[in-house]
């Protein structure tokens, strides 16, 4: 049984959630993995907390919500949000359920889109940005952290908010209109908000190099399943 | 808190977490509906108990998954699964949390599209048709209960098992060719099943009188939530 700690947000939870069944190799339902989703959009702002630096309160939202998923019997946890993750070393004293690492999941995809790459441009929330939380699984796969300038992040958060407020079309277009600038920005592009995959439609399919890390942890999950069932 | 009995089948569970998603009036995560989902698959296949007569195995399964949700506190359980809800009456004697039916909401979503309409075909699995799931509720909002003709069950039996195997092109095929002839037959009709609406795309928009169950079920919710924080 694999649990989810999700909510954070909604849009992106259920979009993992979508993803983890259509990826399944599944004929029939019971042939799926067996899920316990806790979408609890209460827990408070990750980029915020990060960014004021009151990073506890957030926490202790999460750990209250893992002890549910601790006694729902769940085998491992997966978090579909990758400002969250900046808490994962913390989580991971709190219990001894396995986790199933977004950032280390999208990090080995990249390595798999651009196996001679150098140059990783990491897109996300500010938080996710400056915490530098993707640094290290990158550079164990041979990637250098490339930033975005000060005009992306702004795009980005436009989009962050766009997505969670259900203004799909406009952030569709806004995506569309920069896409191709960040592409030629670096060797691969990690769309390191779950929220960023949600606009990026056919780009996924047309543009390898750019890397959908809800995605990502999907396929971690499902590799998961199969060694357990083996 | 929104308690979901889902798993019945995921493709179904997964797209009505993002139909309430994206159905929910929101600014921010915060705005959206807590919510747990438990999709497990591993139930005992709804249709086949239901044909053999061996129905208790379900309803064990069943009720072990509202005992994980009791425990989590929630206020109301929805079950995005039509077959599920012949055992309603059932699970209503087992706990004290309400459910949100989505056989009623898919009642009253039938007399807002129609409201002089008489005739109203319910279109599900071979057990939700048989056991007449639907004629209390549509009669109680003066409809008539029409049954699919087996050549129409034939094909509603390949769409289901379509979509539970992931067939989603030749299902929106075999939907596409068939859904005129389903629309001249009553005043309404109910996609009751909930992964017909997988594949229904945007007949669902361009024609009215033919009612997504997911959707309605999503709409229950979230007026059940509304009430909730007034």
């Amino acid at each position: 049984m694999l649990g989810v700690l999700g909510g954070m947000g909604p849009a992106a939870t259920a979009d993992f959630y979508r993803k983890l069944v259509a990826a399944t190799p599944a004929a029939r339902d019971q042939d799926h993995i067996p899920i316990v989703i806790i979408g609890d959009p209460r827990i408070a702002d990750r980029s915020q907390a990060i960014e004021s630096g009151n990073t506890e309160t957030v926490l202790a939202g999460m750990v209250q919500r893992i002890r549910s998923l601790e006694a729902l019997d769940v085998d491992a946890i997966a978090i579909p949000c990758n400002t969250a993750h900046f808490w994962l070393p913390s989580l991971e004293q709190e219990t001894k359920i396995p986790f199933i690492s977004l950032v280390e999941a999208s990090a080995s995809e990249a390595k798999r889109r651009a196996p001679t790459g150098k140059a990783a441009l990491v897109l996300g929330t500010r938080a996710t940005v400056r915490s530098r939380l993707y640094e290290p699984a990158l550079a164990g796969q041979g990637f250098r952290l490339v930033m975005p300038t000060e005009q992306q992040q702004t795009v980005v958060d436009a989009l962050i908010a766009g997505v969670k407020s259900g203004a799909m079309e406009e952030a569709t277009r806004l995506f569309r209109s920069s896409v191709l600038e960040w592409l030629s920005h670096a060797d691969v592009v990690l769309l390191a908000c779950t929220e960023l995959p949600l606009v990026a439609g056919e780009w996924l399919h047309t543009h390898p190099t750019m890397i959908d890390t809800t995605a990502a942890l999907v396929s971690a999950c499902i590799a998961w399943a199969e060694m357990d069932t083996r």
